[in-house]
């Protein structure tokens, strides 16, 4: 099947380049010689987590108890759930999990928030969890402070706790995505890094084992892999990549392995065309950089910017002399590649022109 | 089931309010003697369609051939496509749907469009497509310019072309979210709907009939639907709403019939709660008024606004001296929820504090 034979808006993966996006972050882990747990939020998909697993990934990340159960269902022994899960409908759910994945850890960030999974497993039986506890080095969205009291507190809590076992610290260094340039990037995962490596130091010193020291960022990973002390990279937009991705140097232009093919519906003037891709199927998340531009993706190759999106239609800024007809397909490079991901259910698989397979975005809609 | 037993984050629908949305508007239309034709695009459902259409809808409006399929396989036997269909993969499908759907129209904006649709189903035979033309009041989006030769041109062109029957015109008014306040929005509305009614007599006047004088959007429904020369109204978002619809005076609190139910997961601060709904539930869309600020929704009575999002955390701010734990649970009233809605698998009904139904979003997912 050729691309015209997919109807649009649809969801278009290069496995080329998906293919070699997975074995380059696999060897930036197996040179570093850290280990590499994707964070499967980005593809959702069994069969991209099978390549990364192949590849030498020693497990997944998660962000929910339904993903973990999808790719559970799809085989896969070792699981993070980098989220605190909290409530008797998600805990009962954990315990059930736990007893059918081998190695299976979540994240926590507050003692209380172990106390009751500690008391969930404990009241199953025969389950050892594994938990990391969540540092804030500087997202200022959940976790405890670098090397603080709390965190060590908490591992130590951890640590005694019926059920669990402490495994180390982990923190999503999202702050970076701020960063002006390569320096400033550099810079603030260093910053990143040494923030963990110290927290990890206090823990120990407190007399608890902290044996992971784990960072997730795409666009950090690069630095991330090479820091002294740190023990695990979790990236995940680097499998498909993104215009945010691009714009910091984590991806180039032949690492993106994903893009929203769309068609023209309409000319309306000299500058504009309108496509059926609004914002949903490309979101309306901005690019991840600092002071983005209020737009929603840009045409592969041509960079003409998609300045506007109602839910259904895409407004595409040509270019003076630009020849663009009703009818035409444009493959639009989204902001941010993982949410537009969950919006379809499936992709479109693309090897050397031709649409070779179809993949479910299997753990879509797993919303708890 | 109690609310309690509804795992987060969860699409929750009031029933109560719901119905009571879906008659006011009903009875906005009744008593201003136009037809009453719901876009579909908000819910995505057949429960709440057959609500609509139960209190006196003509039919539905979609925005996809794929939405149309569902809700024709749901025995919907009205139904409006208003999107410029284009290409022979969904030609081929609006021929097919057209066979079994009584009532079948479209949106065209151009004669080229117009042409390949009625090459289509001439070549189909036994068929007549009920067609529009899409004028631009001033969203500036796709639509010709009301009242222009173009317009004449392009409805001429239709009511000559085989298999098609000119119906008259359409718009998206969505311009009139830009208003301050109640006096410009209703302003707003009423040039939109002059500009339509001028373009309806521009067609008659070179002797195409034009019934259907059609203006579509909720916050402008209350003041089109008296308008004189408006035929018909196409409201979507009127039956959940949102807190755009609240802003814009089209919907009070007691309207708002659906809310994110989310979990706090964490308190990482005094003046923050993380709650288990971002951008993967509450989507990264702005308040759809003028000057939008950045947040993403707001707690339900309280007004605490969800002032950042990553795709699973939402950073509500707190005001001083709020209460709130992890594990307690907070309904998130969304910027806008029509993306929301096209997010989750299903809704959860509720009457009466008790979770009475699940229902499908069925056409979510119809990206084509």
């Amino acid at each position: 099947m050729t691309l015209d034979a997919l109807d649009t808006p649809a969801l278009v993966v290069d496995l080329e380049a998906l293919r070699a996006n997975v074995v380059a972050m696999a060897a930036t882990a197996d040179a570093a010689g850290v280990a590499l747990r994707p964070h499967a939020k980005t593809h959702k998909s069994l069969h991209v987590a099978r390549l990364q697993l192949d590849a030498g990934a020693v497990g997944l990340t998660v962000a929910k108890l339904g993903e973990a159960e999808v790719f559970a269902d799809g085989g896969v022994e070792d699981l993070l759930i980098a989220y605190p899960l909290v409530g008797s409908l998600k805990l009962a759910r954990l315990v059930a999990l736990a007893r059918r994945v081998p190695r299976l850890s979540v994240a926590v960030d507050a003692i209380a928030t172990a106390e009751a999974i500690s008391a969930a497993v404990a009241a199953a039986g025969g389950i050892e969890l594994g938990v990391r506890a969540e540092v804030d080095t500087g997202m200022h969205r959940l976790g405890l402070a670098p090397a603080s009291d709390e965190l060590v507190a908490l591992a130590q809590a951890v640590d005694r706790l019926p059920g669990l076992r402490f495994d180390g610290v982990m923190t999503h260094e999202g702050q970076a995505y701020q960063a002006r340039d390569e320096a400033e990037l550099a810079a603030a995962a260093a910053t990143a890094c040494d923030a963990m490596v110290r927290s990890a130091e206090a823990i120990r010193a407190a007399g608890v084992d902290c044996a992971v020291v784990s960072m997730g960022s795409t666009a950090t990973a690069r630095f991330a892999a090479g820091h002294p002390g740190v023990t695990e990279i979790r990236p995940g937009t680097y499998v498909f990549n993104d215009r945010s991705q691009l714009a910091h140097g984590s991806a180039t232009v032949a690492g993106l392995a994903a893009t929203v093919l769309a068609t023209v519906v309409s000319r309306p003037s000299a500058g504009i065309a309108c496509i059926d891709a609004g914002a949903k199927a490309l979101t309306s998340d901005r690019m991840i950089v600092r002071d983005a531009a209020p737009d929603y993706g840009a045409v592969a190759e041509r960079g003409w910017p998609v300045v506007r999106a109602s839910e259904e239609h895409g407004l595409v800024a040509l270019p003076e002399g630009a020849v663009v007809a009703v009818g035409d397909r444009l493959a639009i490079v989204p902001n941010h590649i993982c949410p537009v991901v969950n919006l379809f259910d499936a992709v479109a698989v693309v090897e050397r022109g031709r649409v070779v397979d179809h993949w479910p975005v299997a753990a879509r809609g797993r919303m708890t």
